[in-house]
């Protein structure tokens, strides 16, 4: 059986859109003697489409969406992720579901059974579990087909299940000769070669064929890095999709093929991938052309702004340098170099003349009391003023520019250096940022040196440097790794670690930081543990005082 | 029998402080010849813990606390709500519990069966659902005891019911003599009515009485009420607990009491004592003991002010006015007003220079483009860097004003007026502002008529008014409300509407705007669909273009 899998990138909520590539796609596997097209989960509606799925006009107009794309199936199969009503008086009445369609008619259904509610998934808010598993006969094969978490609970693989049932085992012990699963599951660090693994112990142990159909598409914290898959019946993948964009490709069940042993690129290669597919999607999908970087003259808005020409092109990035009378000459060079590295365009514009006028018109307000971290805010904030402005004038998209490290412990300053619409590497920590950096410089000199070697400063006073409030980057960035991605606690970090006093201190800057990550841009997420939707920290808590 | 409600205000995690506040009640309730104290659901944890509730140290630290409480346990029973381990391999491992302690050991635990996962509720993300009902045996009565949403599920009175199974219904079959439900319920506007008819139908129609004990407090974003409530067997509201505070108070099963007939006061006064609760409790758990309002001369800072010296005192209340050359002197006078009625202090410092300065700096880079709504943003700005320096130096929080009119439409500035720690009115519409003044006029001339009589304006261009860019707030809220709070849709709102145009454009305005209120402080709760939480929409989709 010949099954082109179709890795396409719905908008949400744009249900013309999403049909019109359907059909085309549809078309383009039917040219090519294709027997199945699939598209991944979703594939009409986006993924995630939240509360959108929860309006009723909506969920008409897709149905009726449903009738045209089976219309123009004909012999070739088309199989597509869509909602569909459950008509039942009793929960949210929906359907997460593959609907199959060929000979002009929808003739067959298969609703999600396993509905994922940790992390960034909150499917329980709107779909109801399947009742029933079934296969269906198509053209000599029996199909296995389930969307997405279905195929994510196989006792075989996992000690811990987050659920009692087995869809997919159901299937085949009815008979499936092929299993069909279509996905939207967002990236994370090192998550593809878990999938090759899982899926490659499910067709093995199995002896059966699998077809894998991801979703691609970044939907503002979330990435899905498509790299659809196919398995032969020893366990071997096949066939791989392209990553981080939209594909079309056949796999012929009958065919032979290499084995790809490696699904995965190393640490530094994904992320910087994700993020500049992060920031691509998200300025396409928007519809901003061009996007606006402030320089500061550290690593972080080097990266960004690295980042945001890869994936817009030099004519798109434009900067911003800000010095005050705490500026190092240094940071203003090393960012002229980067602009030069980059070929990208540039102000420079002092904040000192603005900064004096604020603290004289506040001085009374102030009652004279003595200088504190009120006049560094106010530096990171006319910083974010000059942005926004620009923004606003030239209709720049602003990337935000804080790493993971900074957005834990706080510090960034709200309405200030944390102002834009996008946070590119706040899923990122400042160690790793390291070494994304010495990997895109290993090909080309990119990143002045200087950047990299000098230590990280806000410079908002005197000689200030990020260690004289927090601790080393690769310590703090080890205790924050256990606490928000291992789930770890204080007692357990304590002991490895051996100094209970700082993670203590760690641990609480990151609790009492939660207000300030409440109003921060969208976080591209690249970790098992983002900041942002996945992540759901009460601001007011005194489990940690 | 004689039961004890005691309606505590839980800090989150904070199981010290909660535990201790469990045993003095409880020892309140022995005192007064209690045989049984009831207290809400997750009185030891507080609500909602989020992701708390998935650290293993918390839970172990839970469990230990649970034997502390049961040690302390004689005679007179004590029911509290806290977390569990379910000690099995499959799902989230952890249930949302009823323990019952006496004699020095816990006899009885009803986990909660019902777990809601909708707006709000979030709870199938922790917390695996009860496999069993029961009912406990204690001095002669047989206790139905559920938790919170358990109760939401009578098919005597709901059309369209959440869940399949009905838990309450199972324990009066099993002959439960008395039903006890310990809650923790947020509240919105008409809710208590509701709830008081529910149980009613629920108590009378079998013939059993029931104790709800409501949890009381405000945690961020949610306001729970309090206003405990007990029914007899005729299914007579006969006890309700006060509204908004801590309160304690005893049911005797077999005394006779007169009806409430009421658990609601009207509009004005419930959201009013929302606010004033939700600002109040807010301080209190974060140690803010004054509070900043920036002063515009407009409704929204004035209700904001006035909500706030309710909530904290006058003396604990600053205020800033910040005139530009666009402020009109009425603004200025009626501010000042205001400030008179209230017996507050304030500044007044002009944004004029800093205006000035700031787009002599930015020439350049603006190309000498045209002015247009940026230089409008950057007013706002300068407005924004000011209250936020003074919420820096003298540790005020500072309070956001923006109304739900504006919020849903984007009629706000980013990091301008949209800075704050908490968005005290941004779930109430700019037409129930006016009601909310008129309200409190009625006792007492406060607000300004000045303030309530002029056109609403943000003063950022000459003669600028609201309804330059908006409809009518009366027209505009109509549509507002249909959209987000009763789920309706562009065809069915313009049916009502006939003006399709219209709203079609206030429809999009909604949806564009996501991505401010991404960014925006939490906002206080009391509508039945607030901005935050509770709705979840994709920043980027494609449904409304």
């Amino acid at each position: 059986m010949k099954i082109a899998v179709a890795q396409i990138n719905s908008i949400i909520g744009d249900l013309e859109n999403n049909k019109n590539k359907i059909l085309n796609y549809y078309n383009k596997g039917v040219e090519q003697g294709a027997d199945l097209v699939v598209f991944p989960e979703l594939a009409l509606i986006g993924y995630p489409p939240l509360d959108l799925v929860e309006k009723k006009e909506f969920r008409e107009r897709a149905a009726a969406i449903h009738q045209e794309i089976a219309l123009a199936a004909g012999k070739t199969g088309l199989l597509f992720g869509s909602i569909t009503d459950s008509n039942e008086k009793v929960g949210t009445n929906i359907y997460n579901s593959a609907i199959l369609c060929h000979d002009g008619k929808i003739q067959f259904i298969q609703n999600k059974s396993l509905i994922p509610n940790y992390d960034v998934f909150d499917e329980v808010r709107y779909f109801e579990p399947s009742k029933l598993t079934n296969v269906y006969k198509f053209n000599g094969e029996v199909l296995g087909i389930s969307v997405c978490e279905d195929i994510w609970n196989d006792e075989d693989y996992w000690n811990n299940r987050r659920y009692l049932e087995d869809p997919v085992k159901n299937q085949i012990e009815m008979g499936a000769t092929l299993l069909i699963n279509i996905s939207a599951s967002p990236f994370s660090v090192g998550k593809r070669e878990l999938k090759r693994k899982m899926l490659s112990v499910l067709t093995k142990g199995n002896n059966i064929p699998l077809v894998y159909a991801s979703y691609v598409a970044a939907q503002t914290e979330l990435i899905f890095d498509g790299a659809s898959m196919c398995f032969n019946n020893s366990g071997d993948l096949v066939k791989l999709g392209n990553a981080y964009e939209e594909d079309f490709f056949i796999f012929d069940t009958d065919e032979k093929y290499n084995t790809i042993n490696k699904a995965e690129n190393c640490f530094e290669e994904e992320v910087l991938s994700a993020l500049i597919f992060g920031v691509k999607d998200y300025c396409n999908k928007l519809n901003f052309k061009k996007v606006l970087v402030g320089l500061s003259g550290g690593m972080d808005s080097a990266m960004v702004t690295y980042i945001a020409v890869k994936a817009l092109g030099k004519e798109n990035v434009h900067t911003v340098l800000m010095p005050s009378k705490y500026s190092s000459k240094g940071s203003i060079d090393d960012s002229i170099a980067l602009v030069n590295n980059l070929d990208i365009s540039h102000n420079v514009i002092s904040i000192e003349p603005v900064f004096d006028n604020l603290t004289a018109q506040l001085a009374d307000a102030f009652n004279h009391l003595p200088e504190d971290i009120t006049e560094e805010n106010l530096q990171a904030r006319i910083r974010g003023i000059y942005l926004m402005a620009l923004s606003n004038k030239h209709k720049y998209l602003l990337l935000s520019t804080g790493n993971k490290s900074e957005m834990a412990t706080g510090y960034s300053t709200m309405y200030g250096d944390m102002c834009g619409g996008l946070a590119v590497i706040a899923d990122v920590y400042k160690s790793d940022i390291y070494r994304l950096a010495g990997f895109i410089n290993k090909e080309e000199k990119i990143i002045p040196q200087e950047i990299i070697d000098k230590a990280p400063s806000a410079e908002l006073r005197p000689n200030q440097t990020d260690q004289d409030s927090l601790p080393p980057y690769d310590l703090l960035d080890r205790i924050l790794k256990m606490y928000l991605e291992q789930n770890k606690e204080y007692n357990e970090i304590s002991k490895v670690i051996g100094d209970a006093p700082l993670v203590n201190r760690v641990l609480r800057l990151v609790d009492i930081n939660e207000f300030k990550r409440k109003q921060s841009a969208p976080v591209l997420r690249v970790s098992s543990k983002a900041f942002g939707y996945g992540r759901r920290y009460p601001i007011v808590q005194g489990w940690r005082k």
